[in-house]
Parts: structure tokens; sequence; C-alpha cells
């Protein structure tokens, strides 16, 4: 059946729709879907549903779990091979301050970018990532209408718990097995150009382990017990915020680059010669200044000139991060207190072949070893593991070819330093996994969230970034 | 002249003029002086001066400085002994939550304390100190209308800047020096007595620097430089957290305890025998236990069988107190981030011979030797040195002479770890300096904070605290 799609007439199809297909996005990204609020999910899984049929889909239904439904669809596709598409349907809370625009208006603005004017859409969820979710399913609903069936097989799954990270999915995708399974690949689509039109592709995630380390006097027999008391105590009472200090110091060395926890480093496997050749790609075409910029960063950990093994660094290195520390008196002026307590937020990025619950025995063990046995060590939110796609994985060749059709030359990046919840689809299923489309959007977790809908010379348009994701499943259902 | 002095005259004036002494504390209570907001203070200072004057005193004046107005005063006595009072006319704010009567209500009301039930007014202030000052003022009131002087001469001298460190007050004293030194000793009046009823008298206090050392990307030219970026880039990018943490583990060793700074301990002087003498008496008094359960501390830093070193400890230890902590994402989840600075507030408690301004740059010192130079350490308040005077100066024999008068045996400490502006009278003007008094006050910096003014068996009324004021003035003129 290959090569037979007439991708022609969804695209007619796309352009005639297109009043219709804003609108959708604007009524997906008007429902809130605060999943860390708990507000207004139940009602979004519904629309999500609602939208499901809406563009053809069957089979629709709105699974519960434990935590927030999963919406499950299946549409019939125009070929033998199926693609299981992974959406998110929840969002971050909207209601910080710095909103231009209604955080729930979906108002479409006027805006300036790096590569020039646009028109987009602005609201909550508009980059990350009911845009892209709605901008799917109106491909989907274009295919149907236009030759009554997409490339591909398409299994829908679309979870409202990423934000609180998705602890209910990996249950979900182990009961669901058998019928997930069927799946030849899972894609996640987003809208991939930076403002200046440019992609990146990347071929995998990190993995995430995020904890709490608190130290407190009560657990410790020690110092205060119960409350802050006053500093001039610290001449016969000992102090549980130095003893996280000292006990943080055992934990690495160089202000924090290298790790001293014992097995730490043991699971990691060198980069395979894929990844060795996609580094030294890197290498030669990766703009360290820009990060720089971006970042507002002066100085890599290493030096800068030495691109392998910076690029090492970023996609083999684990990390044991301080993202927040914070004990007694933090305000204005003097207060002069002995803390009952010290606390730190920690997150360890997790490589090829770390695992994740892995992470915290290894730190227990280390504390326990060095004498600090009653600091306590919790984890915060279920994290993840890592996940890899080979760039052979026919998948992904579908995804760079579109790529090029689309007159994109991605740079490919062994992994991203982000975590997702790949690794459910591509480390519990087993599916070659790949992400990406055309189109920009950005400020996830921000005010003023954005994603466009009418472009420029460099950034697609909403239209432009729909029709990719037709090609896309049409190149899937071509390439074997 | 001495002797001579009708106190038993006093006695029956101050009970005679109870209802005006209470409406004078009240009064003085009700005018709000919160030093940290600048609230009332210039109208708290211009009360001061008129209550100087209701009181008998001349020479009033409202001295201008670079701060918070001082208010100065005179009174002739019976003697040719010259007593400077030392008060504060300031306060902390009081519109934290948890009062239960307006802060600036003063409010007389009922109240079951642990020596049984009092009446007491409860206003911020009342306690810390505006309520002691009041008192003070009633005693010279009713000495004056009893005897037409007080038993000594008084040079009274009130500041409005102490819970701001007490910016103003050694300039002022350095300049004012001639008329001050005319004193033979200085008075701080408090009510001395605890819950139960007991006192504790202390020869002086420690000395405090207060300082905050800030560990930034900018400064260091590594890691993030303007805000916390994406903790994927700890991989590739350095973390001033980590550093602050580790510039942290060369300062001290055993969780705080020993610190490891060059030349910190140089300057100590070993006890002398008499204080030697006192804390050996004070070691078969002391109730550690007691101790224990107010701070809900439950062990020392030392093993509590040694009483000697544990209150040699306290008295002679000097201390490296981190008194706050905090950088990066402290609220709750998971937000994953590389912040660009970490932040601690340190304070050192300083002990004979110890020199404040000896502090910062020892620390500034250790962390350039220790390769942290960009480690920013900055003072925070002016902090105060060390102040002690002998249990056999007079003016504090006096004090103890007095405390027998009324029935008490108050453990006697050769230092408090408090940090007071003492200093500036003891070391700048060589005065002798002893604090004191009985009556009871609680919950300074506190909502709720109140002074009593009807006692129990156990604890003495305001017309008793004020007796107790004029009879230390007349053992002060009979001493020498």
């Amino acid at each position: 059946m290959s090569g037979e799609y007439d991708c022609e007439r969804v695209f007619r199809k796309v352009d005639r729709d297109k009043s219709r297909h804003v609108a959708r996005v604007r009524r997906l990204l008007k429902q809130p879907s605060s999943s860390q609020e708990d507000i207004g999910i139940d009602e979004c899984a519904e629309l999500v549903g609602r939208l499901y049929r809406e563009v053809g889909c069957e089979k629709v239904k709105v699974v519960g779990t434990k935590g927030n439904p999963i919406v499950y669809g299946e549409c019939k596709g125009d070929s033998d091979r199926t693609l299981l598409a992974y959406f998110m349907y929840d969002t971050m809370p909207f209601n910080e301050p710095g909103w231009k625009h209604p955080a729930m208006g979906a108002k479409l603005v006027d805006m300036r970018l790096a590569s020039g004017k646009v028109k987009a859409i602005v609201n909550r969820g508009a980059d990350n990532t009911k845009g892209p979710l709605a901008a799917f399913l109106n491909a989907v609903d274009a295919c149907n209408r236009a030759n009554g069936r997409p490339p591909v097989n398409l299994i829908l799954v679309a979870e409202g718990e990423e934000e609180l990270g998705s602890p209910s999915l990996p249950a979900y995708v182990r009961k669901d097995r058998k019928r997930l399974s069927k799946a030849d690949a899972c894609y996640f689509p987003f809208f991939g150009q930076e403002q200046a039109g440019a992609c990146s592709h990347f071929l995998g995630v990190k993995g995430v382990a995020y904890f709490e380390m608190n130290c407190s006097g009560k657990r410790w027999g020690r110092g205060p017990q119960e409350f802050a008391i006053h500093s001039s105590n610290k001449a016969w009472v000992d102090s549980p915020v130095w003893r996280l200090v000292d006990a943080l110091g055992t934990m690495t060395t160089d202000c924090g680059n290298r790790i001293l926890i014992d097995g730490f480093y043991d699971d990691i496997a060198p980069p395979s010669e894929e990844d060795m050749d996609l580094i030294r790609d890197l290498a030669g075409k990766v703009d360290a200044a820009g990060f720089k910029k971006t970042m507002r960063v002066k100085e890599f950990m290493l030096p800068e000139e030495n691109r392998e093994d910076l690029l090492k660094a970023y996609t083999y290195g684990t990390t044991l991060n301080i993202d927040g520390i914070w004990g007694g008196y933090t305000e204005k002026g003097s207060k002069t207190v002995l803390p009952h307590e010290a606390t730190c937020k920690i997150d360890v990025r997790l490589v090829p072949n770390q695992k994740k619950r892995g992470v915290l025995p290894l730190v227990k063990k280390h504390l326990q070893r060095h004498g600090y046995g009653d600091i306590s060590v919790k984890e915060v939110d279920t994290g993840y593991d890592w996940c890899r796609t080979s760039v052979e994985a026919p998948v992904v060749q579908a995804m760079l070819r579109t790529y090029r059709a689309y007159g994109h030359d991605p740079t490919i990046w062994p992994t991203s330093g982000g975590a997702v919840p790949f690794y459910v689809f591509n480390r519990i299923l087993k599916l070659p996994f790949t992400m990406g489309g055309i189109g920009h959007s950005a400020l996830p977790h921000s005010p003023n969230e954005y994603m466009v809908v009418e472009g420029n010379r460099k950034i697609a348009s909403l239209t432009e970034a729909e029709k990719f994701m037709v090609s896309f499943l049409d190149e899937f259902a071509q390439q074997r």
C-alpha cells in the first residue's frame, strides 16, 4: 500500500480547514487542565475524548487510573504500520503574574521574533503541549476527511499527569501492554523550530531522579529538636545546618563536578560507536556560543576548545545537582538563630545504563557509611528512566527524511538533557521512539506561553506544521 | 551624704502613684516605635523627652544623629555618685500574626504563669524594653516627688536604633564622651525574673559579628551568570551552590564545632581566675535540664556530666553559626534548576579579647587562601563588641546587694550569650556596667509580648520592680 497515499489532497484539506483547525486548537487550549492544582482535569480528558471522535477516531475511551484519566483512541490507517502517538493534556498552573493576555484566553496576537513577525496564540499549554496535540488531531482530521484514513494505523494515548511526573502512566502501559505493543513505534508531536527557524533532533532523553535530603535535630538527636533557637546557644548546642553542609561535602568534590558516592558511575556504558559518530559530527556543527548566550553562561565546565569532550559531558554526563537548599532565616537583616533543620533538593540525570531505582539506595548507603544515616533521603515525584532510539531506526529515519523534505537539516543529538516519560514506551514496551515537528512555540512553564499560527520565511505556520505531521506519517508508512 | 536617703518615703509614693505609673507605662507602650519599619520613631523620641521632663529631669534634649534621635537628660541626685542609665525606645515590628490582643493596645489582662496568676500588660515593647524604661522613669519620678531628688546623679541616654544594631550610638558616645564620662557606672534596667521567679545576673555580654556569604556565577565567572537555568545543563555547566557548600566545608569541621579559619581563636583570653570561680560555682547550681527543656534540646554539644567544660563552652566559646542558607528552588515539588547563586547568613559570637572588626578580614583571607576569593563576605548590621565588668565592681556589688535585700540569690554568669550594645559604655567610655531588676516580662520579638503589673508570691509587681530600682540607686550611692 505504501507510496500510494495522496498527501496533496490532505494538504489542500488542511489549507481549506484552516479556520476550523485554529478553532480546535483554541477550544482545547481554553479548557483549563492544571494537574498540580487539579483544575479542569476531568473536563479536559472528556474534551480530548470528544476531539478524538470528532477527528474520526474509534474505540475512544477515557480510562480511569489511580490518578488522572488517560484518553485512549484508535484510527485505522492506510498501511499495516502502526504508530502510537503519546500526548499530555495537562499543563502547569497559569496563575503566575506576568501574563500580558489572559492565560486562558487563547488570544491571537502579533508578535516579533528573531526571524521576523508572526501571529501567535498566547495561552498556557500552547507550547507544552496541548498546542501540538491539537495540531496532530487536526492532521488526523484532514487525513480522514481527504482520504478516509491516515497513512498508518494510529493508537492515541493522552495522559493528564505529565507535570506530576506521570505516576500512573507506567502501570497503565504495563496493564494495556498487549494492545499498545501492536504499535511499531512511538511518536511525540511538538513544534521543533527555534526562534530563528533551526531544528534539533534528539534520539533520546536522560532519566531523572529527584529527592530531598533533610537534616533535622530531631532525627539526629542533637541540636535544636523542634524549632530554631537563639544563636548564642551555638556555643553549646550542635547545628543541623552545618551537619547537612558536612554531609554534602562527602558526596562530591570539585564544586559538585566529581561525585564521590560509591558505585554511582558503575552502570554507565561507554558511548557507542554510533553516538561517538554523532558527537564528532555535532562537535563540528554545534553553536557553543549560542548555547552560552541563551543560558547566560560565560564558561562551560570543561574547556570549550575540546568540543568532543564537552558534548560527551553533556550527553554522557550523569549529575548530582543541588536544585535548591534552605534552612533557618533567609530574609533581610540579621536575625540570630540556630536552626533545627536544613534541607536540599537534588536531581540526578541518568544516562545509559544507570537505573533510576538505583539512585536513592546508593545515596542512602553513602550517608550511612559516612555516619550521616539520620539524614533523610526522600523521593520527590517519581522521576523517569532514560530512553534511546538508534538513528538507524525506521521511525527516526522517517522523521529525518521529513525534516529534509521540508528544507531542514536538523543537528542530531544522541540525547536531550531533558526528562520526559518516553522510557515508558521505549523501555517498557520496547518501541522505537521519535519526537519532532516544525512550527514554533515557546515559554513553557512561563507567562505568555505561545504557539505560532501564522509564520514567516523561517518559521512554519500551523498549517505547515500539520502538513509536516501528515508527511511524517506517510514517510513512516513507507520506511521499514 | 550616703546612708541618709529616705527610701521608705519614696516607696510610699510609688504605692500611692501606682495608677499614674501604670498610665505612664501604657502611654509609652502605645506610641509605636518600630525602627525596622521607621514607624513612630520621631514621635516616640519626643514622647520620651516629655516623660524625662515630667519625672523631673533637666537638660532634656532630643539629639539628632545620622539615624534615629537619641534622647538625653540629667537629674541632680542626693550624692556625688553618677549613674548613666541606658535605654532603647525602639521596638521590633508588631504586625506579625498571632496577637491575641492589639499589639499597640496596652491591654491589662489576666495571665497564668508557672508561678501562678498575674495581671500583665500585653504590648510590643512591654519586655524589650519600653516597659522597664517607663518603670525606671516612674522610680525617678517617685524619688523626685518624695525627696526632691534621687539617691544619685543620673544621666539618661535613650537610643532609637537598638533593633538595627545601634549604628549611631558609638559615634554619639564618642562625640559626647566628656559629658557622659562623668558617670561612675552604667545601668540598663530590665525585669529580671524568670516565669518561676528566679533571677540570673550577667557580668557581661558576648560580641557579635553578622555577615552574608554569597557565591554567584557572575563573580565566579563560571556557572549560570544571571538566572537559574534548566538543571540538565549541570552536565556541562558549573554550580555556584556546590561551590558555596565546598567553601563552607573548608571553614569548619565536626559539624561546625571546630573552626578552621586561621587566627580565629588567636585573640581569645583564657578564663580569668574570677571567671573560673564563677564557672565552678555555676556548675554546681545551673539547671542544665531546664535549659534543655526550654530550648527543646536533647543533648548539649559536650557531655553534660562535665558541667565546668559545658559552662566554659557557653561562656568562653566563640562560634561560627549558620543562621540561614538558601539558593535555588525551595518550594514544593521537583522544579529542576541549576541556580546562579547561593547565600548564607553567619553569626560569630565574640569573647574576650576577640575583636569584632577582626572577623570579616579573617574570613575573607581564609576564602582567598582556599581559592574562593570570589565569594562575597558582606557585613549585615554593625554588630557589637563584647563587654565585661568584674563581679567586684561597686556597681555590680550594689546590684547583688539589692537582689539579696529583695530576697533573691541570683546565679552569677561571667557573660550572657546575647549581644547588646553595652560595649559602647563599657569599652568606649570605660564605665563599669550592670543590668538587672526584678519583675517579669517575656516574649520579646514575638506576639503577645507582656510585662507583669500585678505579680504573685514569686513574681514582683510593677510597684516592687520600681522600688527595687530605687533601692539599687541607693545601694549604688553608698557602695564604693
